[in-house]
């Protein structure tokens, strides 16, 4: 089976990504979806990015732990990508040929918004690269969850989250970060920019609606 | 100071690296050549790919020691340029700028052989993320250590190697990457393939006269 994006859910699955800055609620609207879509009795899967499988795991650990490595920005980049690799191959592909629905904690947006705008690296440059680790399979929607930066560092830190190597950085760069996100969301037909700064409950009814107006087939009463 | 190739040595330093399969002699050519180069006065440093650098050490030992992980060969490549840009980086540039003649034990030759050719990835697609990887930093003189499968897999086996994730392949595996090296050879200026299968002290010779050829500076007397 192709992975042809006009081949329609559920035959195909459905590929759908959180995507913000730290604090903007993409776990637990991940989470938020991934019951809702059980309770319908659709068959889904939930996954981070880095990691979601054994190699991206290491990876992760590789990123996110060793924080006193000189680690390049291209080793960086190019480590998020391998582990995206395994990801697509080894976790998308096969929920979505199975007619699952994939939900990602993060994906290609954060690679062009942390790798490409913050580090520097030129998100076209990126987006060629990434292209390869993805082999061309993409979201069918993106949502981004968009949170001033104070928001999300006053989440983090309610939460006791310890901030890994990424994120301990200043406040104009979570402030890039943000305008990154919502840059890539205004020229991309598959996204939509959510306000993620209201009550959990309130932010998971304006992904429900966007799904309802976008993937209506979700909402057909299942048989069986 | 810029890396440009026309930069004399040792204003700029040398970039050497030994190429070839399995068993073919690169660690020992390595070796007696770092031991040349010193008993000359000449400053060098010699690595080993991936590796090199505390990050690459850690994506070599997920690479070689985690044969039980389904790693796709695009994570296996992106992990493999993850380390390089590293190595580049840290090593390698750092080397160049201070004059030392920098030796690698492999370097772009086995990811184009082993990731293009013998993985099927292909040889251009390989070349344009390498050149990302180094930020175009390239060796001055790439040396192919050249004997048959048959060579190699005794010489391993004598020396009672344990054979990798990615050594454990046929010998038509073998074949096909010997065959890679010598195609990427006769297409570079900037590479030699030397008979690696007699005495270590015969093929070291052809070495010294190949750097002589090349790289004259090399052997005019230093002072101080």
């Amino acid at each position: 089976m192709t992975l042809s994006a006009t081949t329609p859910f559920p035959s195909r699955g459905l590929f759908l990504v959180l995507e913000g800055g730290e604090g903007a609620g993409k776990s637990t609207q991940a989470r938020f979806l991934a019951e809702w879509l059980e309770e319908r009795g659709i068959r889904c899967r939930l996954s981070r990015e880095p990691g979601g499988t054994p190699v991206g795991e290491e990876i992760r650990r590789v990123l996110l732990e060793h924080r006193e490595l000189a680690i390049p920005s291209e080793t960086e980049l190019l480590l998020m990508l391998a582990a995206r690799a395994a990801f697509v191959r080894n976790v998308v592909t096969p929920a979505l040929e199975s007619g699952m629905v994939m939900i990602a904690d993060r994906f290609e947006y954060s690679t062009f918004v942390y790798q490409g705008v913050a580090r520097g690296l030129g998100v076209e440059a990126v987006r060629k690269l990434n292209s390869f680790a993805t082999g061309g399979v993409s979201p069918d929607l993106t949502v981004v969850l968009d949170v001033s930066s104070s928001v999300g560092t006053e989440r983090q830190r309610r939460e006791g989250k310890e901030r890994d190597r990424i994120e301990v950085e200043g406040g104009g760069f979570l402030e890039r970060v943000r305008m990154g996100y919502r840059a890539l969301a205004e020229d991309d037909p598959r996204a939509e920019v959510v306000e993620g700064g209201g009550k959990p409950e309130e932010v998971f009814e304006t992904i429900i609606r966007i799904l309802q107006a976008r993937f209506p087939e979700l909402f057909t009463p299942t048989t069986g």
